[in-house]
């Protein structure tokens, strides 16, 4: 018999990226940082005694909400700490939205756990096509009100193009959409800047919350570990919906001396800039259209009348180079590179040219 | 201004049982193991490499269902791995209720937490009062039907009352409801059956889901690794609801070491029910009315005409001695107890004499 409701009976899952069976892939399929974590994490791990793992953990993990904050510059009541990122998607969508309707809004293209979260939470979704150079529309706030949405999720950097939205641009959709914006910032370590002045209480602003994860700036995508900023009273709301003890003692103690690492963890993302930049240079010579990029991938198209990007993702796939293809509109044309080590990057751009000029002579 | 849903923003959250700030205290009021998790475990954890942490985790911790699916007699695809026990409920009524009806069933009294996820949820809750000694009414899964439940929740060994129903009382139970029934054994290692045989192919019940946690029986509340066992498309459906990368890397590695270890693991459930025996015996023996308990903890009711449940609580916190008191109704004149070790039990007893001599003088 078919227990489950409808909407989770017809949800197709996330389908995340691929994990390679064997050890000798170039894996630029899943954004992962290439450098490994602050030393110091593997520290607070180890000094993790029996005793703490016997008892439960502090349900608000605060020793890291007052680290985060005093990095942050921001009050322990405006930090929640989450197991990843998705934690805090999926506790947004249950607070903000309601099931049937007056549901999430977004743009398109965008991070497909989205519309996964929206689907398991039995809400709607509006999509706003995004400009032709990714940028948001300036009427995407008024949009989103008119189509009574509750929850904004705008990923800046984007993803998948890897472009930034200016602080003045975040703070006009604040203003004018009458629901939570949600600013997922996963990728933001990357970039020049980021939207903490939005919750700086003389804006006035109360709807804005911003996402963060050590996932990618700290290399720990296989911690579980992000966090919300927000204004106290949404942080209030969000912890409601948290599971009691939503992270554990290993991972509070290893984020807690991830964020009092953040310098080492900075050499990492200058190293990432800087093979990012030639990276693009590097693709552009080769024919690519590439998306200026502010996080630690880039959007790439192959040149006209070559190889399709689906083609190229195949031949470098048979090749144990792993990137992430879509076959969704228009992105079908496009691959989408994590930003190696120069090493993995060298790889990636030789294994292009090996494959173009074999097709060329074929 | 509100932003949230009005079930959030009316909604009462959980509360967990009081962590202490000092070290010195007796604390037998969150049913955590007094004794420590298996040495494997601490092992497994210090092997995990800063590069494991880089990578995102196995998303669906296959090595972990196969390594419990082994030790239950069961196959992996009737196992699902979840960020503690908590996370399989919230799951399992994200699934299975409707938001505003067609909702959850469960017994008073019964675990608190289950109402709370009903409300973050937005399903309705059905309540089935237990008999005068804590067992499940026959007409139980007949009640919830006539009430549309589409999921019913029964904690076994009960909480707060230790109280085991025996195997076919289950099976009625779950025969006669027309929707999943979720058993937590989050108790039952301490116990002297479980459910696992009614996920027997050849019983032919589609709509049984046992919940397991490594925090009690594995010593391990600081992890939050619990699991799932049922029906192949019970679990598929619930895999739909979780977070894309629910369980870390290093949770996924502890876990597995522990179940791996519960020849070691039951040396302390057989110490905590032996405790579990001196302690009820020495309480009655004192005058309390003590439920026959299956689990790591007991629920008394101090002797009528003397100190007040709430009042010997205050007495005992007083004196750093924690244990668990509701304000609520049929549990208002009783503790619960959790089994310590032989030294914290004598604490609690010698407290528990010297404060009614104390208050018989007075």
């Amino acid at each position: 018999m078919v227990y489950e409701r409808d909407n989770i009976h017809r949800l197709t899952p996330y389908t995340p990226g691929e994990q390679p069976l064997v050890a000798d892939v170039v894996k630029l399929n899943t954004n992962e940082n290439p450098y490994p974590p602050p030393r110091a994490v593997l520290e607070a791990i180890h000094e993790v005694s029996a005793d703490q793992l016997r008892r439960y953990p502090p349900p608000t993990a605060q020793q890291f909400r007052e680290t985060a904050a005093k990095l942050h510059g921001l009050s322990p009541e405006q930090v929640i700490a989450t197991n990843g990122g998705d934690e805090l998607l999926r506790m947004a969508i249950t607070v903000y939205c309601e099931p049937g309707g007056r549901g999430l809004g977004e743009t398109y293209p965008t991070y497909s756990l989205y519309d996964v979260l929206a689907g398991i939470h039995g809400t709607t979704v509006s999509q706003v096509p995004l400009d032709e150079d990714w940028s948001v529309p300036e009427d995407f706030a008024a949009q989103l009100n008119d189509r009574g949405c509750r929850l904004a999720l705008l990923v800046n950097p984007h993803a998948p193009s890897g472009r930034l939205e200016p602080l003045d641009k975040l703070e006009r959709v604040a203003r004018a959409f009458r629901g939570v914006l949600l600013i997922d910032e996963a990728y933001v370590d990357f970039a020049e800047s980021d939207a903490i002045p939005l919750l700086d209480p003389a804006r006035g602003l109360d709807n804005v919350l911003l996402l963060r994860t050590l996932s990618k700036g700290y290399s720990l995508a296989g911690l579980r570990f992000g966090y919300g900023l927000g204004h106290p009273r949404i942080i209030e709301a969000l912890d409601k919906a948290r599971d009691s003890y939503n992270t554990d003692v290993l991972s509070q103690a290893a984020a807690v001396a991830a964020l009092r690492s953040r310098d080492e963890a900075r050499e990492s993302w200058k190293k990432v800039i800087a093979e990012r930049t030639r990276l693009t240079a590097a693709l552009a010579a080769r024919g690519f259209t590439v998306a200026p990029s502010q996080s630690n991938f880039v959007l790439a198209a192959p040149p006209k009348g070559g190889l399709s990007a689906q083609a190229l993702y195949r031949a470098l796939h048979d090749r144990n180079i792993f990137v992430r293809y879509w076959d969704a509109p228009r992105i079908h044309d496009r691959l989408r590179i994590t930003v190696g080590t120069p090493e993995q990057n060298d790889a990636l751009l030789a294994a292009i040219a090996d494959i173009t000029s074999a097709a060329r002579s074929a």
